[in-house]
């Protein structure tokens, strides 16, 4: 297993007057992809949240390699980087076809519906654990 | 009376291949205009939303007559269109310099924290009907 | 036929502090179902750009009956409202299921690369004609 | 001197349903910042665009410290954290008054309109110098 994989097609509106996506769209790309490794997970993100388990974005990075151009099929691999009690991490690869475009990661801290700082749940990370890759930096 | 008037700059994100401004931007802009005049009449959207004074978008539309360049000064004339006892419509017309851009409308139903219909305040519709420009469509 | 049928999952970046998609974001998912349209009528867009005929937006409509919210699967129903010799109009019906969310359409000028109206070609044409709905406004 | 400081009112389209901006907004400001530098040093980036002095962005970063609100004004401090050759780097701070919201860089390289690498022009590279900003990082 390991990694998530997720499909995009880039929309117009993504893209920007250098005729390719915006270097923000990628963040939006790795969202959906996020969502789509916690729901293959077992914990749809937005059951997450009903249950006041909610993952706020405290730091990002993206490494742009290659334009995505307009109507490209995008795939975003994802996986865990960093699997901590407050703190989780997912990396992502966006590629078209097998040409790396960009790669970046996310990290995350776990709060309540206070937006107090709690642990991630035992069985959120257990389900986590599968897509753990080891990065070293 | 009659306007008010909101400036931006385009910016980079908000233009696509065809190299001008992306047609959903204009959405965008209307509503940081709508922002302004609700502030200047006294009644700042987030203190109505904190009072559970609700506008949500239940229509839009736009007609575009020319394009916006990356970094031009766009300016936003916005005026009330439509001020009935639950609905409230804004009229928009956005120029570069002298240059109409485009123009359009959204129309708003006021609702409750509970998304439920209610009478837009006494004191709101007040303060909004010096902003009242009759329009023949 | 008659309509093409395209599928989007609602991005966390697309609702606001309402807590449902933004009412611009439905403008992003027909612009993405006229692609599809396009494609699958054996037209796809980033071919008809190359051949220097664009269809830019000159107006768009959009109107709101219920929200999207985070994570929801919704279904654009597109077709054809209006084949004239130099405009084209599309209209969407974005559907949770079979509850209708917004009803819109969005009108477009045939233009050649220097932006010149141009007509649209004899094939896209025909080739757009089995997704013609006749409507009555 | 040493930084630039552009404002900007958060837009309701730019929360999401957490009910703050969403965290790819900051990239948008960050441009829009860069924008407002590059404009005030006397190349404004249009310009440098007609003159095929293009800066793609290769990398970017941020890191999230505070929530900013619908209608908050968010003022961007920025600077230029490097300057090589072909590679120049931005750094960016947002406030909300003296709050720190975020913080983050965008790396960029020069190319040419055929999207070749290429020197900064001595020109370019003579006024960004007051907005140099040694960073230990």
């Amino acid at each position: 297993m390991g990694t998530y994989k997720a499909t995009i097609s880039v929309r117009y509106a993504e893209t920007d007057k250098m005729g390719v996506a915006h270097h923000a769209s990628y963040l939006l790309w790795f969202e959906l992809a996020r969502t789509g490794l916690l729901r293959e997970s077992g914990h749809p993100y937005r059951d997450m949240e009903s249950a006041h388990v909610l993952l706020p974005v405290i730091e990002y990075n993206c490494r742009l390699v290659q334009g995505a151009a307009y109507d490209d099929t995008v795939s975003i691999e994802t996986s865990v980087r960093e699997l901590r009690s407050r703190v989780v991490s997912f990396g992502y690869r966006a590629f078209r076809g097998t040409t790396l475009l960009a790669e970046g990661w996310t990290r995350h801290v776990c709060v309540d519906g206070d937006n107090h700082p709690r642990r991630l749940p035992a069985d959120v990370a257990e389900a986590l654990r599968p897509y753990r890759i080891d990065v070293l930096t």
